[in-house]
C-alpha cells in the first residue's frame, strides 16, 4: 500500500456530461441556434411524424433535409416543468420545480430557481444575440423574467398560454380593466410584451409570433460576427382552440370540427416557419443556422390530437406524454434525410448548444443531459445503458417511467411496473416484466437511487395538489418503487 | 424591432419601496428617534384615541402636538410577529417568523433570522447611538439577541413578558432556584438583564423602564453629533394584571377591578413618558426628536382592555386585532394637531426612519413598507391603491385580511369573504361584498398572489401548532382564496 | 448607565466548548491517534468490560494498560447517525442525519452535509497523515466519498455492512452482474475500494482490515515528522454472523451456536489488534500513539450479544443501547489502569484530538462535545451539571434521553418520564421519578430547549419511515416533552 499525499481525490461527478467530443467551432463558424417548440402537439400531428391528415409542408421540407428523431422526450409530459428542462438542462425534479407554476395568471414572484443557469445565459455570455417570443411559463417577475434570465430579447406573454385573436381578447381585456379588476383578469386576455413593455397586437397570435421571428432573425443577419440563439415558443396549438378560417381551409377532408381547428392552427404554425425558413434565406444564414423543432409534451386527444401510435396522452409517463416529433436541421452539420432512432432527451440540448457555441458551461452547472452532437452526426446511441426518466406526481402517488436503450419501465398505476421493448412497441401494448423480472429489478434500482436527490416542490400548480401532498406524504416513492413480486429470497444472500 | 444590447434589463421590482422623497437631511440635522411602544393595549385605551375612562395626559399631550393616525396597522395581531414586522420592515410571513417563538421561556438557539437585517443596524451603521429597553420576544441567544442585532445598549428581559413587582417575582425566582431548577423557572420570574448581565431591579417594572429611557436620554445629550434611536417596548398592559396602588388611585370612578388595574397599568406608561419628555426638554433634545407611539396589537377586552368602536382583539384580523392607536411627534417637521386618516402599516417605519436618517438600507434588504414622511407632512395616502396584509393561522384554516384605500376584505371564518368599507365603518358591522364583488374578487386576486411567496413557518409557539399545521396540511390557501360565489363563467373566457 | 460604543458585543456561545486546556503539543510530540471501532458489539462482549465467556486479551491489555470508561455514551444507538457524531462532533439531529442513508445500497447523491467539517479534515489540514479502513455510511459518491472527507486514504466498503468470507461473496457478486444487475446488486457483496479503485481481497473480511491497519501503520512510520489518524472501522460483529471456523474453535464452552459465532468474530478483532500493537512497537509508534476503542452502539441480543448489566439493546435510548464498551491508551500521558466512571460522549473526540494535534477547529465550526483531555487525566467529572442527549425517532413517537451526573431521564413509551440514578443503577431498574419531580422537570426542560434547534430528516432509511414522520406530523416533541404530572400549580405564578 502506497501513501499517497493527494489531500483531496476527486471522485465521481454525478452529472451525465460526458464524452465531451470536440467539434471544431471556431467563432466565425458558430451556428445560429433556432429553436421552434409547439405546444400540446401530438405525436402523430405534423406531416414528416406520420400524420395522416394534417399537412406541414414546410417543417416536413425541413425534416427531410435534416434527421429526424423518433425517441425524443421531454423532461415532462406537461408544460412548465418540460421548459424547465429544455432551459436548465436538468430535470425539474431536482430543483422543485415539477409542478406548474401556481394558478398561471398570479405567480407572484414565484419562477425556476435562480441557482439554475439558463442555457440562454450561457450562450448570451458567450457573445450570442439571444431572443425569446411566444410563451414564456418560468416565472414573470424581477429575476425570472426573460430579459433576466439571458434573453436579450422576449416579445410574448409571460405565463401559460393566450388567446388567439386580438379582435376577441382585446375588448375582454378592456371590459374587464374597466370594471376594476387588474390581478384578477384572466391572463389568456393580456396584452402581450416586448421586454417589459406593453405592445398592440393586431394579428392572429401565432402570425404576430412568426412575423417577430422573421424581425428578429433580418436584425441578426445584420452582425455577421455575432449568431443568434432564437426560442420561438408558439402556444399553438394549445387550448383556446382558435383557428383562423382559411387554415381550416386547408383541411376539407377533415370534417370532426375539433381536429379541423386544430390542423388549422399547426398549419398556422407551419406557414410561420415558411416565412422564417425564406428570411433564414434571403439573409443567407439558413446554411449556417441549426434548427431543432418539438413539441413540450404530448397533445390532448379530446382537444383534437393525435399521438398515434402513442399510448397516453399530455400529462402521462406512457410515450405518449412526453415522446415528441423532432428533428435537427443545419445544412453545414448535421446529416440529411437521416432517422434517428436512439432515445435521447430534450436535456441534452444545453450541454449540445454550448458545444456548439463554443460556450462555456459554469464550472458547478449541473446537468442531466449529455451533448449528443457526435451521435447525431455518426448515427450512434449517445448513452448506451443510461437512463432518460420522467416521473409525474399525480393523485397521491407517483407515476414513474424510465427508459434505457430499448427498454422502457413504466409504473402508471401506483403498483405495477410494466416493462416494454420500445424499440418495436413503441405503442407499449406487450408486457415483458414477467419475462424479464432482472431487467425491471436493476432499472427500478436504478431509477429509485436516482429519486433520492429529487427535491420537495417549490410550488404547486394549483392548491390542491398541494394539500394532496401533504395528506398523503408524498412523495410515497417507497411504494413508487417497491417490487411486490421481486425474487429477492433466490438473489439476496439476506 | 431594434436589437438590444443590454445583457440584463433590471425590472419591475417585487418590493413596495417606492417615492423615495428626500428630506433634507445632513448629519446635524438629523433627528433622534424614540419609539414607544406598549403590549396589549386596546384601541380605546389611551385619551387621544377616545378613552372614556383612562386619563394618558402626557400621550395626549404629545398627540395634539403632533400627528395622530387613525388607521395604522400592525403587521400581525400578535406580539412577536408584530415586532419582528417593525424590526425588519416585512410581513413575518415571508421569513417563517408568523409564531411566536416557542413556549417563550425556553426559546434555545431561535430567533428571527438572521438573513434579515434590522432597522437597528441600519440606524447603527449610519452613526446612531441604540437602545432597546424593556421586552424584546425575538430570539435570546447568541446573533439573536439585541446587542448582536443593532442595539448599542439593551436593558429588559429577552422573553414574551414579565411579573411586574420585584418583591414579588424575585423571591419566587429565588425560590425555585433553590430547587436546583433553572431552565424550568418561568421566565416572567427571571432577572432582567443590561448587555447580558443580570441587574437587580427593585422598582415596579414599567418604572424601571422608564427610568433607563430617561438615563439613556440623558447620556445620548452629551454627544451633539450623534443622535439616538431609542426602541422603548413597555410590556405594559400586558398580563399578569399587576398596577400599583396609587396609579389605580387615579382612576376613583371605575369600579371594574379588571379595568382598574389595567387603568393602571396604562397609567404608569403615562407618567413614564411625562418624565421622558421633560428629560428630552432639559436635555435639549425635544424639538428635534421624532417620538412614535403605537401598541403592538390590539387589547383583550376579558384582561381589561377596550378596543371600542373595533370589532375583534388581539389575535383577529378584525380591526381590533391589528389596528393601532398611534402618533408622530416631532416639532421640527411633522405637523401639529392633524389627524392622519389614510392607511399605514408599522412596516413603513422602517424606510421612514432609515430616510430620516440618512441611512444607506443594505441594497438586497427587502422591504414590504414604504417610506411615509413626505405623506405625512402633506396629509397625502401614501399608498392608493396598494393592500396592507394580515394573515394569522389559526385552529386549522388561515384568517387573511387586506386593506387597500377605504376597502377592507377579511375571512375569519375559513370560508366566507367580506367587504367593509373601514373609511367610514371601522367597527366592519356592513358587508358589502354582495354589492361591489368585482372588489372582492380583485383585492383576494391580489392577496392570493401576495401568498405564494409566504414561508413555512419556521417555528411554531406550542407544538400543538405544529401538530395541527401538519395534520391539516396547512396554511390552506388554496381555501382562503377561493372564492365560492366568483362570477367566474360570466367574465373568463374559459 | 455607561454608552458603550461597543456596535457588536459577543454574547453566550451555544456550544459546549469550554475549559480548553492546553496540553503541550508541540509538534513532534504530537501523538498517533488510532480509534478502533466495532459495530454491534455489546457492553458485555469484550474482557475488560466483563465478558464471562469472550476472550479478548489483547484488548484487554490494553484496557489494563491505559484508562478505561464506564460511562461512553454513543451519539445515537444505531449505526449511521453514531458514526455521524464522531466524525462531525455534533448531534447528527443538528443536521438532518438522525437516520441511516436510504437502503444503503443505493444512497445516490446522498451524505453527510459537507457543511459539517469532519475531524478527519481538521486533522489532515493539520498536516497529519490520515486513513480510513473498514466500514464508512457516511455517504458514497463525489463529496460524501472517504477520500474528500479528510482521508488521504481509504480501503474498505462504503455502505452499511459486508459479507465476510470472500469465498462467498466473489461468486455471488459475479452471478448477479452476469445477470445484468448493477444497481440492484446487493451491497453486502460488493468488492472492496481502495481509494476508489475496486480491489480483489482473498481474507476472511476482518483479517483483511487489520493487515490493512498494519500496512497503513508501518508505512506511517517512516516519515517520523507526521504523525497518523487512523479510523479503523471493522464491521465485525456486525451481521451477517459469519464467523472463522478456528476462532470460534477458541470457546469450547460456548454451546450456543450463535453465541459462539458471535464470540468468533469478536476475537478475530481481537487477533488483529494483537497484530496493530506489535507493528506499532515494531515501528517505534506505540508510546505515542493514542488508541481510543469503542463501539458504535450496543449489541443485539437476538444475533448473539450480551449488554449486561444494561437495559436495552442497539436502537434503544436505554442503557444498552448507546452505552459503549471503550478505553483510552496512550503511554507517554494517559493514566494507566484507571477506571474513569464520568459519563462522556463519543462527540467529544473531535475537540480531544484536535487539542491534542495543535489543531485548528474551522471559527464557525459547532460542535456539541468537549476536550476531554485533562479531565481524563485528573480524573474528574468533565461537564458537572451538563447534558448528554439521545433521541431516536421511532414508530411515531420520540424515544428519549438525556445523562447529567448521576442521573438519566428517559422517555421510551412516549407518554411517561422516568429517573434513575444510573452511577448506582446503571441497568434502570428504579425509577425515581416520582421522588424527584423537580429533577426531572429540570433536566426535560433542558432537553426540550435543546429539541428546537434539531432539524428535519434530510433522509430516511427507508421510505415507510419517512411516510410515518409525516403522517404522524413527527417529531411530536411536544409530546414527548410534555409532563403530564408536573406540579406547575404549585410552582408558576401564571
Amino acid at each position: 500500500m502506497k501513501k499517497l499525499s493527494l489531500s483531496k481525490i476527486v471522485l465521481a461527478c454525478t452529472c451525465l456530461i460526458a464524452s465531451q467530443v470536440t467539434i471544431a467551432s471556431t467563432a466565425n463558424e458558430r451556428p445560429n441556434i433556432l429553436v421552434i417548440l409547439t405546444d400540446d402537439m401530438g405525436y402523430a400531428d405534423v406531416g414528416f411524424n406520420g400524420s395522416p391528415d394534417i399537412k406541414t409542408p414546410s417543417l416536413d421540407q425541413l425534416a427531410e433535409d435534416g434527421t429526424m428523431m423518433t425517441a425524443a422526450y421531454n423532461a415532462h409530459p406537461f408544460c412548465g416543468p418540460s421548459r424547465a428542462g429544455i432551459m436548465t438542462g436538468r430535470y425539474p425534479h431536482k430543483f422543485g420545480s415539477q409542478f406548474n407554476l401556481p394558478t398561471s395568471d398570479r405567480s407572484g414572484g414565484l419562477g425556476i430557481p435562480t441557482s439554475e443557469v439558463f442555457i440562454s445565459e450561457v450562450l448570451q455570455d458567450a457573445g450570442y444575440h439571444t431572443g425569446a417570443i411566444g410563451k414564456w411559463h418560468l416565472g414573470e417577475d424581477g429575476d425570472f423574467h426573460p430579459n433576466n434570465r439571458g434573453f436579450d430579447d422576449f416579445y410574448g406573454f409571460l405565463n401559460g398560454g393566450h388567446d388567439y385573436f386580438p379582435s376577441q381578447f382585446k375588448p375582454q381585456y378592456e371590459k374587464q380593466r374597466k370594471q376594476g379588476l387588474n390581478h384578477s383578469i384572466f391572463h389568456y386576455l393580456r396584452p402581450l410584451e416586448y421586454n417589459g413593455k406593453e405592445v398592440d397586437v393586431n394579428e392572429y397570435l401565432t402570425d404576430a409570433l412568426s412575423g417577430q421571428a422573421v424581425d428578429f432573425i433580418k436584425d441578426s443577419a445584420s452582425d455577421k460576427d455575432q449568431p443568434f440563439f432564437l426560442y420561438l415558443a408558439y402556444n399553438a396549438p394549445h387550448s383556446p382552440m382558435q383557428a383562423k378560417e382559411e387554415d381550416m381551409a386547408q383541411f376539407p377532408d377533415i370534417k370532426d370540427k375539433k381536429r379541423k381547428t386544430y390542423a388549422g392552427m399547426v398549419y398556422a404554425v407551419d406557414r410561420g416557419v415558411k416565412e422564417i425558413v425564406q428570411t433564414l434565406k434571403d439573409t443567407g444564414q439558413y446554411e449556417n443556422t441549426l434548427i431543432v423543432f418539438f413539441s413540450d409534451n404530448g397533445g390532448k386527444p379530446n382537444l383534437g390530437a393525435n399521438n398515434y401510435p402513442l399510448r397516453g396522452r399530455k400529462g402521462s409517463v406512457l410515450e405518449g406524454g412526453y415522446r415528441t416529433p423532432m428533428f435537427f436541421h443545419w445544412p453545414k452539420k448535421i446529416p440529411k434525410g437521416e432517422t434517428f432512432t436512439f432515445p435521447i432527451s430534450t436535456l441534452d440540448l444545453y450541454p449540445t448548444f454550448a458545444e456548439l457555441a463554443g460556450a462555456e458551461i459554469p464550472k458547478n452547472k449541473k446537468l442531466d443531459g449529455k451533448n449528443i452532437t457526435s451521435s447525431l452526426i455518426a448515427g450512434t446511441n449517445p448513452r448506451p445503458g443510461e437512463m432518460i426518466y420522467a416521473v409525474r406526481h399525480r393523485n397521491g402517488f407517483s407515476e414513474a417511467a424510465a427508459r434505457k436503450d430499448n427498454w422502457k419501465i413504466v409504473n402508471v398505476s401506483g403498483n405495477k411496473w410494466q416493462l416494454f421493448d420500445v424499440e418495436i412497441d413503441s405503442s407499449e401494448s406487450n408486457d415483458l416484466s414477467k419475462e424479464y423480472p432482472l431487467v425491471v429489478r436493476e432499472m427500478v434500482a436504478e431509477m429509485e437511487m436516482w429519486s433520492w436527490t429529487n427535491s420537495q416542490p417549490a410550488w404547486f400548480h394549483i392548491h390542491a395538489e398541494g394539500t394532496l401532498w401533504r395528506e398523503k406524504a408524498m412523495p410515497r416513492f417507497g411504494e413508487t418503487f417497491s417490487l411486490k413480486d421481486k425474487a429477492d429470497n433466490e438473489l439476496n444472500v439476506h
